[in-house]
């Protein structure tokens, strides 16, 4: 028997698939990692225990295993590797809700979306939102503590997990933590899993703590016509209250996507601001007015507020809708780089002064409220010359995070993409720090090589 | 020279005492654990570069470091051991405040009232509030993931480190994270410090983050002839609203504390709600009035609502009050063993049970919002035979809290009190995840040996 009529022997039918054109769509998430490979098999568990078959055979033959939600990650975290296995967790996609712990334990193939939906229906919620959340599965969130537009308010993934059971790279299923919110009986192991990124095991079930239902927001849009106006506002924001979202669009930005959505949006402002409140009765109207009065100071040309909230969702589709929008002008890097929140102007206008040696369009959008950007590199991917030109820049703007206390990624991950540039954080200590970790936890090193360490 | 002497020699004068009564004065936390040792030396470091040279010393000389913030643990996680040294951060006391990133650099020795004051002279809160804030550090703190009564709503000390430095057990110092709210690069190492209780390094410096300060709290006090009333009335709120506050006194805390204040509180009740909320404006009333119309649904005997601080105040403090008034009684084996909230009621009502099998008192106090119960087990220490009662009271408590799916520790760590039970809890396969972590950080184990694994 075979190494691969091994796995597809302990596995149920259907559950190891090798048809060439299936194994071409799983070599790619969607940072279209040009290093790539053709894995031996994709695989498709239902249970923890597929799971475990999969890894103790992984682990028996030292296949590398590399675990994939939905594939629309942006770092090349699930690039397949040649001789590989690619291992979705696609079809792992129960749920239960508990309203009264209010809590939910998921399996991770559930998109991000369904988990909110499902929870919303106890009056429960949610909250972390990346703007992929329709499309992206609650386990790829686990695996690079995915962030969004509410957390400038509402924190991150990792804040929302009080549990996980987590398959090991020998194929030993174990529960960290559980359905209690305080719980500190032994190492907080949960939380080293959320976050890395599939090199420490495999997620198979998330208890995830809830809140209840959130309040209707106030909307505030702003227009500015310099990027330092709108990113001083920002901070002059932040320090006074707790918006629900603080979200930055670019000139470039707000032309895209006025091109395709005809909303009416500013086309002569350099930046365009989309904040929230949502705190409860009045105090969502007086923080909305504190931010528009916030945003006047620092000489917005327009602002416009709104308690309607079907008139801000507009807004924030606008927002949401800035990637696939300034992505109709070529291909895309798309960045991720973090700062500390004063220095985000002087990151804003880095990434200009590196468009401009480039001679490349790069647009920039923002959880700005939590000085997380994303700047957009468009490039013509016939055009060699200039696809090496993003490259260079997509690494520059890495480097001017990096020299501005900041991160080279705030919330998609470090993946493939991002490897190269994570010493250059994290300093030899911390990195040696992370070896000892994986080598700990993954000492064959089957769990996703190459990817983040 | 002596081991002893190169350490002194390694570090400025005074940093090391030898003084046998100073040394008497470091053998116990709070905890009093009957196993204590007495440690060759007391070392009180002022800067990283001084906790690299202890722990280096340490490494090469193979001498067990047990690391102590001020001393308050009730789990015996600062227990001194034979031979081994005291390494306190008492000394570390330097903060500094980022009004700006909304963030504080502190040193583990300041108190956690100390952080929370120097934080709000720049408008901003650090939430986490152990009831022993006034007398804890910080480090303490980080090295328990300590909680509160504010947790309900705001979360526990994890949920506010962004960043730390770590000395290592080889002398090497770390940094992890820093001052950027969304950060995934690299593994999330800083969060596997929090809740480490010592045995994976020593913390010399965290990244807090901070909040805007906390809006003035609307309080409703409630009193119920039982305890499962009590109990269903607050998961009635939980699954409905956000309190920020939501603690529960049991008839011998009730009378104990008025004992002492005099403050006219329901000497017949069976237990006593405090609850609050601090949401803004109208909506913290709003909130108010649910909660003490749910108390009355769930048949309270007296509910009585203030919306004045000062009012409020009085009531958690009388809360707050509550072990050492219980105290007063005699000696305490003091719990905190947590349940997912449905089982709050069947966690008290076993704790009763116990009680009357071993002919003890045993007073339940709660930060009822999360499950999280403070049994106050009270002992004579002169009566051997009700002391042996009460040692296996405290351990029959924990084993309830685990049958019913909850934790031995919700926030004052392991220590050396509840190791034994801790297989129990987590189980082998997360037992020996532990022990792994531990072996790739501290090969040699000389941090804190005996504590938590």
């Amino acid at each position: 028997m075979s190494v691969l009529q091994e796995l597809i022997a302990a596995l149920p039918d259907g559950t190891v698939v090798t048809d060439p054109d299936i194994l071409e769509s799983y070599r790619h998430d969607r940072a279209a990692d040009p290093s790539a490979g053709t894995p031996m098999a994709v695989v498709r568990p239902r249970s923890t225990d597929e799971v475990q078959a999969v890894l103790r055979w992984a682990s028996a033959h030292r296949v590398a295993v590399v675990p994939r939600g939905m594939g629309t990650g942006l770092s090349g975290g699930a690039t397949a590797l040649d001789g590989g296995i690619v291992l979705s967790t696609e079809k792992m996609r129960d749920i239960s809700v508990d309203p009264v712990t209010r809590t939910a334990v998921a399996q991770p193939g559930l998109l991000n979306a369904e988990v909110k939906k499902t929870v919303a229906e106890y009056g429960l919620w949610y909250p972390p939102d990346p703007s992929s959340f329709e499309i992206c599965s609650i386990g790829g969130n686990i695996a690079t503590n995915a962030g969004g537009l509410c957390c400038v308010k509402y924190g991150v993934t990792t804040d929302y997990v009080l549990g996980l059971q987590v398959v090991l790279a020998d194929g030993t299923a174990v529960r960290l933590g559980g359905p209690r919110l305080k719980d500190v009986a032994g190492l907080p192991l949960n939380k080293l899993f959320v976050g890395s990124e599939g090199t420490l095991g495999v997620v198979t079930e998330i208890t995830l703590k809830l809140l209840p239902a959130q309040q209707s927001a106030c909307t505030v849009v702003a227009t500015f016509d310099s990027v330092e106006a709108a990113a001083n506002a920002v901070v002059a924001i932040t320090g006074k209250i707790r918006p629900s979202m603080l979200e930055f669009m670019d000139s470039v930005a707000i032309n895209a996507v006025e091109d395709k959505l005809r909303m009416g949006l500013d086309r002569h402002a350099a930046a365009m601001m989309v904040a929230a409140s949502d705190d409860r009765g009045p105090a969502g109207a007086e923080d909305a007015a504190f931010m528009a009065a916030t945003f006047t100071e620092h000489g917005a040309t327009e602002t416009f507020s709104t308690s309607d909230p079907n008139e801000g969702e507009a807004f924030v589709a606008a927002r949401r809708f800035a990637i696939p929008a300034v992505e109709a002008k070529g291909s895309l890097l798309l960045e991720d780089v973090g700062v500390p929140l004063p220095a985000l102007a002087k990151l804003v206008s880095g990434v200009a002064k590196i468009a401009a040696n480039h001679d490349l369009v790069i647009s920039v959008i923002a959880h700005a409220g939590d000085g997380n950007t994303h700047p957009l590199i468009v490039y013509d991917p016939a055009d060699a010359a200039m696809e090496q030109r993003a490259q260079l820049a997509f690494g520059e703007i890495m480097d001017v995070a990096v020299g501005l206390g900041g991160t080279i990624t705030g919330e998609h991950g470090v993946g493939r993409l991002k490897r190269p540039w994570l010493a250059g954080q994290l300093g030899p200590e911390a990195m040696e720090l992370n070896r000892r970790i994986k080598q700990a936890l993954d000492p064959e090193g089957i769990l996703n090589p190459g990817a983040a360490l």
